[in-house]
């Protein structure tokens, strides 16, 4: 049997529907963020970085690549082993009390990527609760989705943002049913916020368990970087909250944090959490220096939206279509695939500006993107470089300016 | 309704099967392998750990350190996005091109872990199979199963290492439907050996596709640290070979190598790859490091080896029950849960030896275990002492000693 047939069948539907992806091997500058170096097939060129989830250019902040240096040196590369066999190393201990403190909550525990918290974290919660009904947003992120159908619980799916639906699911439910609601505080495609406190009433009055991912704002809101649900007032009211180590801390990770009990059995039952290797202390003393400045420096939150408001009003005045977005995400709408993937080529290739498409699946059909992540290290003459650059490549594509472009959404 | 009750139940259960565990807070001595620090509830102590997955000490290897160290200077802590979106770094490239011509491969994929590679992996591949059949080893490691369940494929399970079991399977199965065989080279609880050829010889006759875990083997067999596979010069014979950089490697990660095709659609389908963040570029760069370190030097898996044969022969002489294995893994039979517990509290606290309790589910009920790991560093004088703690502990719980004592296996 030709197995690699059934590949090149499954290869050839991506290109088909103009979703296949090729990579940028990209090469980042400490010191130097936004700019990177881009080993392109022509050779290796400067380019500014305008996709990055490294939203506060905290991986390559002095206290963090210092703390990794330090640790490496002193403690070797990798944890060496499960967290349960050896691999529970002392900065990853004292991580998780750094996240616990974070959130103001007795406990967390930290997971090899912010996909693993959620896959096995929510899998785990859900299966420990018997016949626990899984209340979930309609726009919850893939890692979400895969914990969700891997609890093999039943669940039901409220429409985005919106809090009459979830309230006709939670009032159509038994009352006597376990159930958890699963949501994200900001949503990364759209920039769009959860009302936190409204689904929090809703759990309160219904008896529901809150299930929130702050990845996309933990670090950038709140007085200490503690998320959306710091900056609300709200984070005693969510049960388990989940974020990432690997955006605005810049390192690798995710984590969850709530009660002792709560923390306990997932660290006790959750596959995906007990039978891989730990975090290597040199990523966890780098992120805990990360938090730790973060709790007390205001200047990476306040430049970030700072630089974030002046994207969205120079790219506006420019007169292109900036989707409305209440946070540091400003998505530019395109609503074509292939013009999408071309417009990404056209800026690195012409312009040295490096902004991936944002296709389907990852958006709607119909809803493609250029997704723009200002961070506090892209200044002025690079905002304006980007707008100018933008209008070039709308110009050449003939895609439309201004928001009439976003009527078509 | 009161949530933490349903984690109190679950975690009670634990403890009443004794399998509640906890963790060591360890911090390792980069230099001094295999000393360690423990922080225990009363203090730091010295220890000696004799249970590391970093069976080579390469996180400890100047080179490795070096390298980790130095890119993370040069170029951060973190990837700062996904593989798609601006996660793809150089290191991460090279990485990739070491791993395929480690296992003389044309591609190579990796992954945030090894049991991220197998969970998203094996799902993958056998979604992409119209109708594909599972045949899985009976000890296949829970990220495997995991995979396989995820995949959502029948699956049928094989005695492990039974190749008439394995192709009376086969037999019965439809010869035209696609079929992956999924093992694991090298099985670490008791260290045996999966007879390769015979599988690939099945999978010829049979038409099924195979895949090879090899985490408990890269680095370490083979003239280049390919593996079993690489060993028995059955490399080309396997169509996927999974891997580790967190054991042998001493880093973190995991990977895939193959064909072409299979990796371009594993790349393209896995959302357990897309939508996570991608390695840091120190982390890759450290792995590149001890893999192109350990092609070409045999002197750490020579030493290996000796010493593992060395704790075999001296715990042997000492009359501990020492299980038959094959490899470098050292598994010393207890056959009780509470015992296997207080065997390795005891060995701690009183003889600075750290080796973590092997009990249910890792292993079946009645098969527990302490499971011994020497690395290149464990000198003659470790190994003494780790047989005369062993036997002042087996002396005071009134273990049996002697091969008979395997017999209640």
């Amino acid at each position: 049997m030709n197995y690699n047939e059934f590949f090149n069948v499954a290869l050839n539907q991506l290109r088909d529907e103009r979703r296949y992806r090729v990579f940028a091997d990209l090469e980042r500058i400490a010191g130097r963020f936004p700019h990177a170096l881009w080993h392109s097939p022509e050779g290796t060129r400067d380019v500014v970085i305008w996709c990055s989830n490294d939203y506060l250019g905290m991986a390559q902040h002095p206290k963090v690549i210092g703390a990794m240096v330090e640790t490496a040196t002193r403690m070797g590369t990798g944890a060496g082993g499960t967290r349960n066999i050896a691999g529970t190393n002392h900065p990853l201990v004292e991580l998780e009390r750094e996240l616990a403190d974070l959130h103001g909550k007795p406990a967390a525990l930290v997971f090899t990527s912010g996909y693993v918290s959620n896959q096995t974290g929510i899998a785990t919660i859900a299966k420990l609760l018997p016949n626990c009904l899984l209340l979930s947003d309609a726009l919850n992120h893939n890692s979400m989705i895969e914990g969700i159908r891997q609890s093999g619980c039943e669940r039901v799916i409220w429409r985005h943002n919106d809090v009459a639906h979830l309230e006709e699911l939670l009032k159509a439910a038994d009352p006597k049913r376990p159930k958890l609601i699963a949501f994200e505080s900001l949503y990364s495609m759209d920039g769009d916020v959860a009302p936190v406190h409204a689904i929090c009433d809703l759990a309160d009055k219904y008896g529901a368990m809150t299930y929130c991912d702050e990845v996309h704002a933990v670090g950038m809101y709140g007085p200490r970087g503690g998320g959306i649900c710091e900056r609300d007032k709200a984070m005693d009211r969510v049960d388990v909250l989940e974020g990432t180590l690997a955006k605005a801390f810049g390192c690798l990770g995710g984590y969850i944090a709530g009660s002792r009990e709560m923390i306990d059995a997932v660290r006790s039952y959750a596959p995906g959490f007990i039978f891989t290797t730990a975090l290597p202390p040199a990523i966890c003393a780098a992120t805990t220096a990360a938090i730790k400045h973060l709790k007390s420096s205001s200047w990476e939150r306040e430049r970030h939206q700072d630089r974030a408001a002046r994207v969205k009003a120079v790219l506006n005045a420019a007169g292109l279509p900036v989707m409305p977005s209440d946070t540091h995400i400003v998505p530019v709408f395109v609503g074509d695939p292939e013009k999408c993937k071309t417009a990404s080529d056209l800026l690195l290739s012409e312009h040295g500006i490096y902004i991936q498409p944002i296709n389907y699946p990852t958006v709607p059909r119909g809803a493609e993107r250029l997704r723009i992540t200002p961070s506090p290290y892209h200044d002025d003459a690079l905002i304006d470089g980007l707008a100018e650059a933008l209008i070039d490549v709308w110009e050449r594509l003939g895609l439309p300016l201004g928001q009439r472009a976003l009527a078509a959404e």
